[in-house]
């Protein structure tokens, strides 16, 4: 578990990183986050916000079809993927990102089928952006508790 | 000119305004903005934003090709619209728009050939999301400084 990965890799099959631009202007930042001739692009589903209050846990969730891509253009979010997908090669592997501006603005892409949860770090309530492939289904979310068994991971422990 | 319209409506031919869902959250609110199965929803081109510091003004642009979607999910922006557009029914208005939460969470869609500004309003900066059906292209974007002749408002006398 490291916050600080390599950009554009992460040890969890299909998860993936990309630095975002963030284009300076003394008005306020002009700041990417995707589009549809970029060549990772499949489809529009959906764009939403959650917004996360200091140290607030929203966890945990995973999709069955939806692929989501996250970045976090106000304040600064842990997020925590954890892989128990049968038969990936990253089989019970868990990763944590950290995402927010101006050091860590990045697009972070989560496939079907990962666990995944967040927490909103800093003084300031974040703002995490969601654009998905699909609209919102609840036919196709799961959610667990938190604390779960099913996911090895203790927010109040973790001050990475 | 008026803040306060009619949910819906607008004056101005092809510019248009939705309410749109906020579900309250202990740990923070959900924020609806686009969805592609909307009825008004016609293509994806890409999905940014732009940080708008308090009182600064982001003037004048207007997108011969591109509609725009705008959503305010942290702070206030005024919207300003003009039209200027030659046979257009509603040629030679003006109209201002109030967006951000919890009171103005609105989705105003800006078609193409309308000329627009914003300003940051309050105390902290604003984020305006913008979803737009084209990825950005330069060719397709006209500006105009701010003041100009061509767009009769003026930011520092306007309280509204």
């Amino acid at each position: 578990m490291d916050g600080s990965l390599t950009v554009g890799t992460s040890a969890i099959e299909g998860v993936w990183l990309e630095p975002l631009k963030q284009i300076e202007d003394e008005r306020g930042a002009v700041l990417h986050m995707l589009r549809s001739d970029a060549p990772y692009f499949t489809r529009f589903g959906e764009v939403y916000f959650s917004v996360v209050l200091p140290q607030a846990v929203k966890a945990w969730k995973r999709h069955h079809r939806m692929t989501q891509h996250f970045a976090v253009p106000v304040g600064k979010i842990k997020v925590v993927v954890f892989d128990d997908r049968p038969g990936s090669a990253s089989h019970g592997l868990m990763e944590k990102f950290i995402l927010g501006r101006p050091d860590h603005y990045y697009l972070l892409r989560l496939p079907p089928l990962v666990w995944y949860g967040f927490q909103g770090l800093g003084p300031e309530p974040a703002l995490l952006a969601n654009c998905a492939d699909l609209p919102h289904d609840p036919n196709e979310v799961e959610t667990l508790p938190d604390p779960t068994p099913y996911v090895p991971f203790k927010w109040e422990e973790d001050h990475g």
